[in-house]
């Protein structure tokens, strides 16, 4: 088991993954050593702000070498705890559940697939990179003896609600919801939304809004 | 065209589409008028943060009436730009490119997929949704001939800088990027980013650390 944090805001939190995704593109890049100066540049935050970040879990550099990319990884992962394994289903089996399904970034990160459900019964009985799409109304009793922590929910919209409630109780941990609206889940239930339509209307209104520089 | 807005926080920017959202399911179950009060209770912002989103806006509510939930969403269309409509096209035709043409939500608010390109000759030719595949090699000619404003990246990650310096190039005016990348684009070019695996991590973080209360 990694080393628990508490208190640490969501904005830091949210800037983990990307420590992640830089260090690890170092890495590839056969960089071992680097100044929080030079991740800075490279990250867009500030150096106080980088050390300000790690702090908050120890603090991982050292005066005068910088930051050995490795080890710093390596921590980052466990942070995000990325050195465990969770058991994960997909709800809805369409174009979106079978894109996440066949997302590799899943298995490689310890999101262990096993189970996509649907109601269609052309779905039904089909496999995704070898993970079979059940019943819907097997959802439950496969939770429960599969030892599940996150349920994906890629239905429509006006089952999602429906969906999470079923979710809550067969004791799933956590839920990635791309469904375009706001999950109502007692409180000690994780939820991760990705709302693509909210993210393609910004797109929309900064398209909008940007051409008027160059007409005024 | 709908008026224009400057020196708009992001912030406030990126709570408009939940309103978007939130005033269309009150459409739906046909609820025409709605205090701040009620709309800050479904919404979880409060009374007093919708009043200040909305008059960076004008300001829609009308003292001792509320909101005209019909007008607010109107006006909230056009301030997202949702009234206009655009060329938009989509590089990189696996499951995840695949899975966002079958996106309804596209066509359905004004974002007009005119073709998917690929490398993948097994791929080149197909049809998602009756909009072709073409070669990638063909992706700057057509952007030229199709007025295409938005290019819609679901490439490899390795690939995702070239295509969006190929996208600049033949001058599309915004980039939606699902590639695990921080794109490189000079300053007048939009880029929004859906970061999956960024998202996940944050499960994966909380999951690890919300577990500590169970066990202190």
């Amino acid at each position: 088991m990694a080393k628990k944090f508490k208190d640490i805001s969501m904005a830091v939190i949210r800037r983990l993954p990307k420590y992640h995704r830089y260090l690890k593109e170092l890495l590839d890049k056969e960089v071992y050593r680097i100044s929080s100066k030079e991740l800075s540049n490279m990250m867009g935050f500030t150096a106080s702000q980088i050390r300000q970040d790690l702090n908050n879990f120890g603090g991982f550099g050292q005066q005068g070498y910088g930051y050995n990319v490795e080890e710093l990884y390596g921590e980052i992962k466990k942070i995000l705890g990325l050195n465990i394994s969770y058991g994960t289903v997909i709800i809805g089996s369409g174009n979106l559940g079978q894109a996440i399904a066949n997302y590799t970034n899943l298995q490689k990160h310890g999101f262990n697939l096993l189970a996509l459900f649907d109601t269609n019964p052309k779905l039904i009985g089909m496999r995704i990179r070898d993970v079979p799409i059940y019943d819907i109304d097997e959802m439950q009793e496969f939770i429960d003896t599969n030892n599940i922590n996150i349920g994906i929910i890629c239905t429509p919209k006006e089952f999602a609600q429906d969906i999470a409630n079923k979710l809550v109780k067969a004791n799933v941990s956590a839920i990635w919801n791309f469904a375009p609206i706001d999950l109502k889940v007692p409180e000690n239930i994780i939820v991760e939304n990705v709302h693509l339509s909210d993210s393609l209307f910004i797109i929309s209104y900064l398209l909008n809004n940007q051409e008027k520089e160059q007409w005024d």
